[in-house]
């Protein structure tokens, strides 16, 4: 079979380094590792506190909520919170910084298109 | 803010109609629900002793096991385990079926692209 498969638990986690990112870590699951050709599937960890850079792109999120809590939110002061289960769509362009609010660490799933900015 | 999310929870199961399906529903968190441009993002949950169709098509699956364990098998005998935590990737083409042979359900992110048999 060529079916791959890869446990979240074996794969090491990496900081995230971008600017504005602070207290926070990702991991691939699916990517380049097995050529896949569309989307990536990461999986990001932000520790109490900590946050992505609040930031934009021309490429699309879909995300779904492991573990935890917290909010996502942009430099107008709206923000949205989200929890464990949810699964939330930020649209290409959309300001947005993942921000964890809460005492416990917050885990969730973040899916980028393979080729960033592609439209169908 | 145009960011839009669904929680896991407020969703309703559906069936999965397909012929060689078996006691197996699914449900739809991301997609033309909230125009998504490149990726739909469903969930899946089997029975014990349930499974999706044997089949093969000209798109890709990226999975993430979000309870419960079972196998991935094709028409040759050949076999998976698949357990919570597991990311999987089953490539265009491969003859693949999502089986339980566990004694609880089987819950998974299935992600197929918006596009069937979309190239990049």
């Amino acid at each position: 079979m060529n079916i791959k498969k890869l446990n979240i638990d074996d794969i090491e986690w990496l900081d995230v380094n971008l600017e504005g990112a602070k207290n926070a870590k990702y991991k691939i699951l699916l990517g380049d590792n097995f050529g896949v050709p569309n989307f990536i599937l990461r999986v990001f960890k932000i520790f109490p506190g900590g946050h992505t850079p609040l930031h934009t792109h021309d490429w699309e999120h879909e995300n779904f909520i492991l573990e935890g809590e917290g909010i996502l939110r942009n430099s107008k002061g709206e923000e949205i919170k989200i929890n464990k289960g949810d699964s939330i769509y930020v649209p290409p362009f959309e300001e947005h910084q993942y921000f964890n609010n809460s005492e416990k660490d917050l885990i969730f799933i973040c899916l980028i298109p393979r080729v960033r900015g592609m439209k169908n």
